[in-house]
């Protein structure tokens, strides 16, 4: 515990002596640092902070560190960089990563980062930049170490010693037959606890399926996670070993897709910069809200329509915001699920009836549970039996409504391929204060003039 | 690309099929599914149907499903087994996870299965549950490999042959001393590529530390995050290796930490079953909602405060809703960014006031500009320059607001102890509304009576 609790306060104190400039001490204790920890503290500096820490990084490290921000901070610590230095950070990483980090860079600049790779590495950076970052073989790195099906693990482990290190989170080898073609693991540990005259494809697990390299990086996160996989071999369409995944990218999958639906239900990306400058957060910042406005002035003009009923009978101003907001609460639960549950396949065919029901259920208990409270204080505040009428009423049909929308919403957005957790709330929140005020100042009009 | 699409395409049909009440084709459909992708089609399942599909997996995987789906819809699963069922399910599964799912268990079949375990496997058990869950002791599995530092490669060697298969994910053996003090790491790749004579002492990594027992979940996730971890060792106050932690059990940490935020901002629980029946999903909602109530009062009475306004120019009515809903969404953006920066330790006393200030700065140009345009329209359709002032002011207090609130509302939930991704949605859009009413009505109050 102490040990963890003090990295971040190690973080506190590094934030707090910036703030002080006291560059000497900062200096030192960076050196403390790994790449991904120092990812960690320049994501949490303010943008002149965190160019100043920037520059203190060791060259060797800017490689790592880049990779470890995300996308919105990367882009303003590399436009600080020259050449030269693009070119050395560029050196220090492994082909998969220098794939991704390549989309980035501005043109000159991997033309000479290419240039400064021997034809080999060339070789197989293009066999990654061939795929679209988010699919397997984008994901992939090429430092795959293969052996032959018809030679002893006795012959293998010669190999290896030859070879020397292995590369990063190698947990097996990959059985390849003359053409390159994938055939099976070979775990470590088999290689180490069977006996050494024993063969290759004797030994090897011939149920480790190979990942298509168009597959998306979705379907290889949950393919990870649903077999709790280390390190995968990716193949292309003939079925011939080109590279593997480690569990470390997928990590970063399955956490920025975790995020995204959070971060998208409040118009934000996945890797918004919570210190990005004023001006670069400020488009995209208004851009939302000028969405939101329309909505807004839709249900406003639901209002306008009914402004002669509120001009006799104000109370309703005040329930107003009640059935409104309820709507909008009791939706976004349900729609919360959904989202959540069609990011992870569990919504179809199959059982929408059962989900449908089930949350308009809930909805028509809710409704009146809350409606006939709200009801009992428009009666003890208004001391009007059919204003708690209108109240009840309004708030029995909000609900029914919030769920029905919280349900169908992101099924038809979806449908329409758009983002359910972009678009869902937006949507929603409509629907529930059009339908919320519609229901109350109708119902009042109805009932009340 | 097709062999996962397939996967999900399985369960897509395999739903279609019970819905058609085809048992056959399930069983059959189902040998051929992994423990985590059974789970993940029970998860999917209404209650009547998930029931069906528990009582046709085979017995041998009941353990490892139940780990697989959340605590919601295990203990569903759980009730409909009885004793020899559970202590069957249980003895399939290895230490950590066993500790898990004891857990859920009554007292009667936790009893039985202890058991049935033989000592030594009760000795490691307890060693386990002797943690909290969400700690490195809870998350610790029991199985480590260890070796000595005096003795040569090629002796560890014949040692892993004589003992046969090593635990899943054993990417290094652990350096122990003669009282089990923990020394460093030997993976298993230096064991292939080293010489057989070297001594262990000289090729462990000494620099892999070890993980505190009582060292958080959430800490020991950043841990394996910032470091890329594979395994991580686990020792107690005195240095003694008690386990390991493997990067499987730290993805569901990942996963439903960074799932937890979002499901909390709309009350609702990480592990939220989304089939779960009507009753038991009843409560929870309902007092959701009830709080939500609350705070909609409060919003109310201020409304309530200015009804001779309204009653006097309704035109500002119709602008309620605009004003309180373009303050709500302004301020959730805030909110949301504070979350996840709160979350994962970004935000602190050394960069605060550079957050404050670049949120206000985007709340004063959004407030104005939108207030601006929402001016414009109250010139246009109700030609009153002094409603559409006030109309302006008050959008740009309420931005402003927002702002200040989506930043200061988690930070003072989080000290208080209150978790902000639960709380701070209802609290903030609270302050929103009635500060957005109370701006709206109070200025219109002052400059159009």
């Amino acid at each position: 515990m102490s040990e963890r609790d003090s990295y971040e306060a190690a973080l506190r104190r590094l934030r707090e002596r910036l703030a002080g400039g006291k560059m000497l001490q900062i200096k030192r204790a960076l050196h403390a640092l790994n790449p991904a920890e120092i990812a960690n503290l320049l994501v949490s500096l303010p943008p002149r902070e965190r160019m100043l820490v920037w520059e203190m990084v060791s060259p060797e490290d800017d490689g790592e560190v880049l990779l470890h921000v995300p996308e919105s901070v990367r882009t303003g610590l590399i436009r600080q960089m020259d050449t030269a230095e693009l070119v050395k950070a560029a050196e220090e990483l492994e082909i998969d990563d220098l794939a991704d980090f390549l989309e980035h860079l501005p043109e000159t600049v991997t033309q000479q980062v290419l240039k400064a790779l021997d034809a080999d590495d060339r070789a197989r950076l293009e066999r990654v930049l061939a795929y679209e970052p988010d699919t397997a073989g984008g994901l992939m790195n090429t430092d795959t170490v293969t052996v032959r099906p018809d030679v002893s693990l006795d012959v293998v482990q010669r190999y290896l010693r030859l070879r020397g290190e292995l590369p990063p989170h190698t947990d097996a080898l990959f059985v390849v037959d003359r053409y390159g073609a994938y055939l099976g693991a070979l775990p470590l540990d088999k290689i180490l606890t069977r006996a050494p005259e024993e063969l290759v494809a004797n030994v090897m697990e011939r149920e480790t399926p190979a990942i298509p390299a168009g597959e998306s990086a979705h379907d290889v996160a949950r393919r990870f996670e649903s077999a709790d996989l280390i390190s995968a071999p990716v193949v292309d369409a003939k079925g011939v070993l080109i590279g593997r995944i480690t569990i470390d990218d997928v990590v970063d999958v399955i956490r920025s897709e975790a995020e995204h639906n959070m971060m998208s239900m409040a118009g934000l990306t996945e890797d918004e910069d919570l210190f990005a400058p004023v001006r670069s957060a400020m488009s995209r910042r208004a851009i939302w809200l000028g969405i939101n406005l329309l909505t807004a002035f839709a249900a406003a003009s639901v209002v306008g329509r009914f402004e002669s009923t509120i001009a006799q009978v104000t109370a309703l101003a005040v329930f107003m915001p009640i059935i409104a907001s309820m709507g909008g609460i009791g939706g976004s639960q349900t729609l919360t699920l959904m989202i959540r549950g069609l990011a992870l396949g569990q919504v179809g065919r199959g059982n929408f009836r059962f989900l449908i029901g089930k949350e308009i259920a809930l909805a028509a208990f809710n409704g009146l549970l809350w409606g006939l409270v709200v009801g009992g204080v428009a009666l003890y505040f208004f001391d009007n039996g059919l204003l708690a009428l209108v109240a009840c009423l309004a708030m029995l049909v909000n609900q029914l409504m919030g769920a029905c929308s919280g349900v169908l919403v992101p099924l038809l957005l979806k449908r329409i391929g758009v983002d359910p957790a972009l678009a869902g709330s937006v949507v929603l929140t409509t629907v529930t204060d059009v339908v919320g005020f519609f229901a109350l100042l109708g119902l009042g009009t109805l009932i009340l003039l």
